[in-house]
């Protein structure tokens, strides 16, 4: 099958400069973390809006090439597939959050409680919808 | 600043074969579709169970090139910075859907109601967690 390239939009300031620093998971009463939007992608974002609640993407950069690592451990006991796990190192290591946008400047945005290094690379922003949390009927 | 590559990890089997056909959004009580794992990563995928809500992430093949498109238009009226938008044409044309696994049949995974065309590449699959949508305290 062929590959897409995807290229990245932004850069996102945390405080985090290693891998054991960083959370989890994202959390609402976490750090203060900025967007900083390239100036290609101004135009792109300037309707976004404070309080706005938003979907990030992002590039987590632990990319899997080989079948042996398809299981990975959170406790070296205990093996899950990676598609059950938010782990980091995966076939195609792109995180996703949830979140609202606190406060904006120009092309940086101000959110709250990421859980990536500093400098990881933003591939999109959407608006996030109802629909994406759908219960069954 | 540099590009990477994503990969397919499966093929979304949908009832859409043009883009007029497709819903706008994801839909509880929409089709059923297929995810057909590749056989490479069938073991990636071996813990997922029926009822678990996922996330899913898949490349929706409009990618922008150009500042000139970054603000789109839903009415052509209507126009709007690309971030602000669910528009599938944007600089990472990379879909998201919440929603819960039906049915597993070896590496054939049932959903419900999802709004791509038949065909589309599948690139990622992850638990999802309550804290993907966190309100502000």
């Amino acid at each position: 099958m062929k590959t897409n390239h995807i290229k990245p939009i932004c850069t996102i300031k945390t405080p985090y400069k290693t891998i054991a620093q960083c959370p989890r998971n994202i959390c609402a009463d976490g750090a203060i973390c900025h967007l900083l939007i390239e100036q290609e992608y101004a135009e792109a974002s300037i309707d976004l809006t404070v309080d706005q609640p938003i979907i990030i993407l992002y590039w987590l950069g632990g990319q899997l090439d080989t079948a042996q690592e398809y299981l990975v451990s959170n406790d070296e006991k205990n093996w899950r597939s990676v598609f059950s796990t938010r782990s980091p190192v995966r076939p195609n290591p792109i995180g996703v959050a949830v979140l609202e946008v606190d406060y904006i400047d120009g092309t940086k945005i101000v959110v709250t409680g990421l859980d990536c290094l500093d400098g990881t690379q933003l591939l999109d922003i959407k608006p996030a919808i109802h629909k994406e949390l759908h219960q069954k009927a």
